[in-house]
C-alpha cells in the first residue's frame, strides 16, 4: 500500500533503520541511503528503494529524515541544491550546531527542522515513541501528518535550537536518574540486597518523585518555592547522613557530596526553610 | 466502628498525624501521644484517645507506632517496659540505630519492626502509599493486617536496618532525580523555555529511564554489561558535549562533570565499550 507521501531516510543505523521501518509500515513510499549499503538489504526486499548515493536519495522525496552519527556526518550526506525539500534531523547534537545546519539547509532552497526521538529503536512506529521538534512551525504542521508514522510528534518551537537543548536536559535528567539508581545498588549491596530486589522500592521512589514535578516545576516557573515537603534544612540533615553512612559501607559518596554541597549553597543563600526547588537558583549558575 | 486492634500513633507531625488518621478510618480504637498535646484535638473531637504520657500510650495498645523527629526522639518516647508490645518505628533514621533501637526493645520485652512511609502524609491510607518494613517476618506477618491500613505493605528482610538503608538508597535516587530536574530547568531557562514547558519532555524522559531498569537491575546483579542503548564511550561523548554547552550557556556544570567523570572512570577500567550499567562498579567503590 504505497499511498503516502514519499520519504527519505540517511543512515540506517540502529534508529535510522526503525524510522525507514516506522515509514514502511505506514504506507510510505521509502527511499534510503547508508554508507554501507548492505545494512539496507533487509528493508529492500519489503519494498524500500536503495539509493546510490545521499544526493540520489535527496532528489527521490520531499522529506527527508537524517539520522547519522553527528553534524559533521550530517553535513557530509546532505549535498547539492535542497530546492523543495525538507530535511529533518534526528542527529544528536548542539543547538548552535542546529542553528547552523538550518541557516546552511535554507540558504540551499530547503527546509529544516531538528528532532530528536524519545524512544528506543523497538518503540519507533507506535504512540508510546516520543519524537520532539523544533523549527518553523508552518513547516512542521505541513509534515506532522507523515512524522506521525514515526511516533507522537511534539513541537517545541521555533526556534531550530530547541530540541538538541531539551535534549541536553533530558540527558542530564536520564544521567542522573541512572547514577542514583546504581548508587542505591551499590548502598544497598552490602546488606545483601540485589538491584533486582531493590528494583519496586526504587520505582515507588521514582513514582513519587515524577508526581511532584509538575508542582515543582510551577514552583521553579514562579520563584516561590514553599516548603510543601520538607524544607531544605531538613533536606540537608538527611544528605549529610547518607554522605556518612555511605563512608560507613566504604561505597562511592561523591553524588551524596555532590547533592549536599548544592543544598548547602542554596541554604547558605537563604533558603533553608525554603522547599527543594529553591536549588534551581543553583543550577542557573556558573 | 471500633472493632480493629487497638493501635497506638506516638508523634503528631504531619505523617504522625495522617498515620493516626488512616488507623481512625480503618476502625481501629487508636491511641496517640504527642509532646503538644493541642496537635491531637482535631483527632480527639472524632473519637481518638489522646494520652497524658508517652507510656499510658504504650500501655493502651499492642501496636505501637512512633513518627517522630529522629532516632534519640523515639528511645525518649519508649520508656517503660514494652512487654507483649510491637513497636514500628517509622521515623527516618540510620540502619545501625535501627538494629541498635530493636535489640533495645527486644530487650525490655517487646517486637520491633523498622520502616518507611514512601508517600506524601495525603496519600497515607490509600494504596497508593507504599509503606516499607524491616524486621522479624513473623513479626511483620501477625500485623499485616492492621498495617494494612495505612497503604500497601512491603516487607524488605528480617534485618530491622534494611527500612533505613532502602531509604537512603531511595533518596539518593530522589534527590539525583530532582536535581537532573532542576538543571534541566537551568539549561532550558536563557531558551526561554519555562520548567512547566519541559514537564512533558521531562516525563518522557523519565518514563524511558523507568522502562530500562528492571533490565538494568538485573545487568547489575549478573556483572554483565551489553551496551543495548549505546555504550559508555558514546554516553561519554554527549556528557562530554553537555559539560561544554552548560559552559557556554553561562550554567552550572557540576552534575554533567560529575557524570561525565564517574563514566570516564568506567571506561579507564575497560569499560568503554560496555553498557551504562558498568557504572555500578564505580559506585561501590570508595
Amino acid at each position: 500500500m504505497h499511498n503516502g507521501t514519499p520519504v527519505t531516510v540517511l543512515g540506517l543505523g540502529l534508529m535510522g533503520g526503525a524510522l525507514a521501518e516506522a515509514f514502511l509500515r505506514a504506507g510510505h513510499p521509502t527511499t534510503v541511503w547508508n554508507r554501507t549499503p548492505a545494512k539496507a538489504d533487509g528493508l529492500v526486499v519489503r519494498g524500500v528503494m536503495l539509493a546510490p548515493s545521499p544526493g540520489a536519495a535527496i532528489a527521490a522525496s520531499p522529506l527527508v529524515v537524517v539520522c547519522v552519527s553527528d553534524y559533521d556526518a550530517v553535513a557530509d550526506v546532505l549535498h547539492g541544491p535542497l530546492d523543495g525539500r525538507v530535511v529533518v534531523n534526528l542527529t544528536s547534537g548542539t543547538p548552535s550546531g542546529a542553528r547552523e545546519l538550518a541557516a546552511e539547509v535554507v540558504r540551499r532552497g530547503g527546509g529544516y527542522l531538528d528532532g530528536g526521538v524519545m524512544a528506543v529503536p523497538e518503540a519507533v512506529g507506535t504512540a508510546d515513541a516520543v519524537l520532539a521538534y523544533s523549527g518553523p512551525r508552518p513547516l512542521y504542521d505541513a509534515h506532522a501528518s507523515t512524522l506521525g508514522s514515526l511516533g507522537t510528534g511534539l513541537h517545541l518551537g521555533d526556534d531550530p535550537g530547541l530540541a538538541a537543548t531539551h535534549e541536553m536536559a533530558t540527558l542530564v535528567l536520564m544521567w542522573s536518574m541512572l547514577d542514583g539508581f546504581l548508587n542505591g545498588v551499590a548502598i544497598l549491596g552490602p546488606a545483601g540486597v540485589s538491584a533486582t530486589a531493590y528494583l519496586p522500592v526504587a520505582q515507588t521512589a521514582i513514582d513519587i518523585v515524577a508526581g511532584w514535578l509538575p508542582g515543582y516545576a510551577r514552583q521553579a516557573d514562579d520563584g516561590v518555592h514553599p516548603a510543601d515537603d520538607g524544607t531544605v534544612d531538613t533536606h540537608l540533615t538527611a544528605m549529610t547522613q547518607v554522605v556518612r553512612e555511605s563512608e560507613l559501607l566504604g561505597v562511592n559518596s561523591e553524588l551524596p557530596r555532590l547533592i549536599r554541597a548544592l543544598a548547602e549553597r542554596a541554604a547558605t543563600a537563604g533558603h533553608g526553610g525554603s522547599g527543594y526547588t529553591a536549588l534551581v537558583e543553583q543550577f542557573r549558575k556558573r
